[in-house]
């Protein structure tokens, strides 16, 4: 498994892509992009528990819902098209046609941007008809489709990786390619700051495995991410798969692992990329629980101190407030022993058998909590849960970008 | 029913208090109070439901389980004992002890401070044989005590009225006086900033009744105010009745229902003042929600609003972005129609059968998110689930302050 340096979704073959300004972001930036596979391929989706999605994510939910398949994806970056009625369903659907009448489909459609506005349809469409006349394949254009997606976001977010499946005896080895797009800045502006990804691979897979890979990959990659615990309307990620020939695997195929492990290795990258951007964010902290009852009870912890205000703010400070912490870790709802806490940060344990660690040097915490990424890891007890969350820092910037944005 | 000016729970008859500093606040400001009635009270309390909860909270529930009375209530800041193992529950009942020996008993203890530090034991108990000799009746005293609760709040909470019991036919009418003391400052230390409120009123009520007018008050007060949605280990709220002669009150007395409502006016008034204390706090938002399917969709919905960091930065920053709102309301997990959903920023509607409602002038909004406070009414259906948060916004100063604070 290697990584391809600059490398992004159109390092895969059998992929084009085409990015254009049709005046949706008032910056006059790339704005409209079109990827289009060579042929359908294998796809699956997850997306946004807001119970007020999207039109662009009920059309998307609805067709893969009927066939697990799609072949060309039309982004666009300015207008959410989200809480914007019957209209907004018509809008979505208008661009899928389009792409179908001009590249093949099946089509999905992802949108993000500001919420409640209605999309310039007609402007959109003749923008996608122009796309379609300027496909092409490579990273280079792969950057530009990553560049219209964004919109509060500081940078791109493309990661790409190749591996070899081996030998199955029925079928020969193989090197196949992942590769990924996406955007997502939940430091600044996350009503805007949707997250979006697209990964493909040339690898073929059937449509149950697909499902499978895509929601064990996103669990271990998105969904450790925690910025400010608020869910977008629009948030998508979607997998393509298939065009590099051969038998499709199958959710048994001994190869699987290997693929899904380059998957969420693409997948894992992102997200990172995501966490870090945003002018606001300073630091990243990586919170691990483990003896926990079992994994839910893990995860909703590690999720209350990942989105404790207090804890957030505290990592701005570089202020090793263990208190702050443990507090949070105690909010989540699940019943704790307090004799068989422990808690450690940056590997020095400052709580654990019901009591404060007089031991532990204050200097080595407060050099621990001045690091770019802290760790912290909580311990409940012998249970089997574990479950690990990546959080950021509250700063004084993010709270001014936010108050001062105005829609 | 009026309200005493500077009234507080020294203004009911009975009780008497006294408050000195032994040092446990390092800036050496008052931090330490007695409060004594001239006889046991039906006593009721609600607690954190933090899972760690603070060694003095865990000795009010036991006592109270065991016998609803208590005289005298011991207040300590600046040292919350909580997190302190099993040498933390031997100081909470060693002051409580002391109490009792000093002044009679029942006794409670409240604390409120830093996190993982014991108390001075010694100190601390020397300092209620001192108090126990300096108790006073009156409203001035009561000022002196309320001071001695604060840790990081800029002001004094308290509050107190005088409401006439009518004539029963078996009791004759019956003047009483309902009165408080709290502390909380959300905003800025939200880890010291627990909230601790007790309020006594010398009307006689029993026990069962005043434990169900007490939850029902703090329903419709401390639970309706969200700052940071961080619930401190150490939160309690007291509610002592009796020492005014005649018959105790029963649950199905007709006279019940009026001394509720004062109960509930002060306590409301001691909430409205957690929520306006604290420098980072500038203006509140007043979320109220409507036509949901029962109460906790209400009150979800309602929840999921006042904790988006989004929602709240918005407030800092006097923009009327409804979008955050809505999303956040669809963050809930509570399932919502977009087409029955009606959003309305002061008395403005913004969103209404599905559609953004573009007749209302910016102007007009913008003109209603520049109040003090501010008024989100949203509309889900026809449903019979109602409810209302008070929420704060989110300041850059409240991240300056939480991120410089060191243990």
């Amino acid at each position: 498994m290697h990584w391809l340096k600059n490398g992004n979704l159109l390092s895969v073959p059998g992929w084009r892509g085409a990015a254009t300004a049709v005046g949706l972001k008032t910056s006059g930036d790339l704005d409209l992009a079109l990827l289009v596979a060579d042929g359908p391929r294998t796809a699956a989706g997850v997306f946004t528990r807001n119970r007020l999605p999207a039109a662009p994510v009920r059309l998307c939910k609805e067709r893969l819902q009927a066939t697990p398949r799609a072949r060309a994806i039309v982004i666009n970056a300015g207008i959410a098209n989200a809480m914007t009625g019957p209209r907004g369903m018509e809008d979505a659907r208008a661009m899928a046609d389009e792409v179908e009448a001009c590249c093949g489909g099946p089509a999905l459609v992802l949108s993000t941007g500001v919420i409640g506005v209605p999309l310039p349809r007609e402007i959109v469409l003749l923008g996608i008809g122009d796309l379609s006349g300027r496909l092409r394949s490579g990273a280079p254009m792969g950057r530009q489709v990553a560049a219209a997606m964004l919109t509060t976001d500081t940078r791109l977010k493309t990661a790409a990786l190749q591996l070899t499946l081996p030998d199955s005896g029925e079928a020969p080895s193989q090197r196949v390619t992942v590769g990924g797009l996406a955007k997502g800045s939940g430091m600044i502006h996350p009503d805007m700051a949707t997250m979006l990804c697209v990964v493909a691979t040339d690898a073929p897979v059937g449509a149950p495995a697909l499902q499978g890979i895509l929601k064990r990959a996103v669990d271990a990659s998105f969904h450790e991410i925690t910025v400010d615990g608020d869910t977008s309307t629009n948030d998508t990620v979607l997998l393509l798969a298939g065009g590099g020939g051969g038998p499709e695997l199958q959710e048994d195929d001994p190869r699987l692992p290997l693929l899904e492990r380059g998957i969420t290795e693409v997948m894992h990258a992102l997200a990172r990329e995501i966490l870090r951007d945003g002018e606001g964010a300073s630091r990243v902290m990586e919170i691990r629980v483990s003896g926990a009852p079992g994994r839910d009870e893990a995860r909703q912890i590690a999720e209350s101190v990942a989105r404790s205000s207090l804890v957030k703010t505290a990592l701005a400070g570089g202020d090793p407030n263990w208190g702050r912490i443990l507090a949070a870790a105690a909010n989540a709802g699940v019943p704790i022993d307090e004799g068989l806490l422990s808690l450690r940060l940056g590997g020095h344990e400052v709580f654990g058998g019901g009591q404060v660690r007089p031991e532990v040097e204050p200097a080595a915490l407060e050099e621990a909590f001045a690091r770019d990424e802290v760790l912290v890891e909580l311990e409940l007890g012998s249970g089997p849960g574990r479950a690990r969350r990546f959080t950021t820092d509250l700063t004084q910037e993010y709270v001014r970008i936010n108050a001062e944005y105005t829609t």
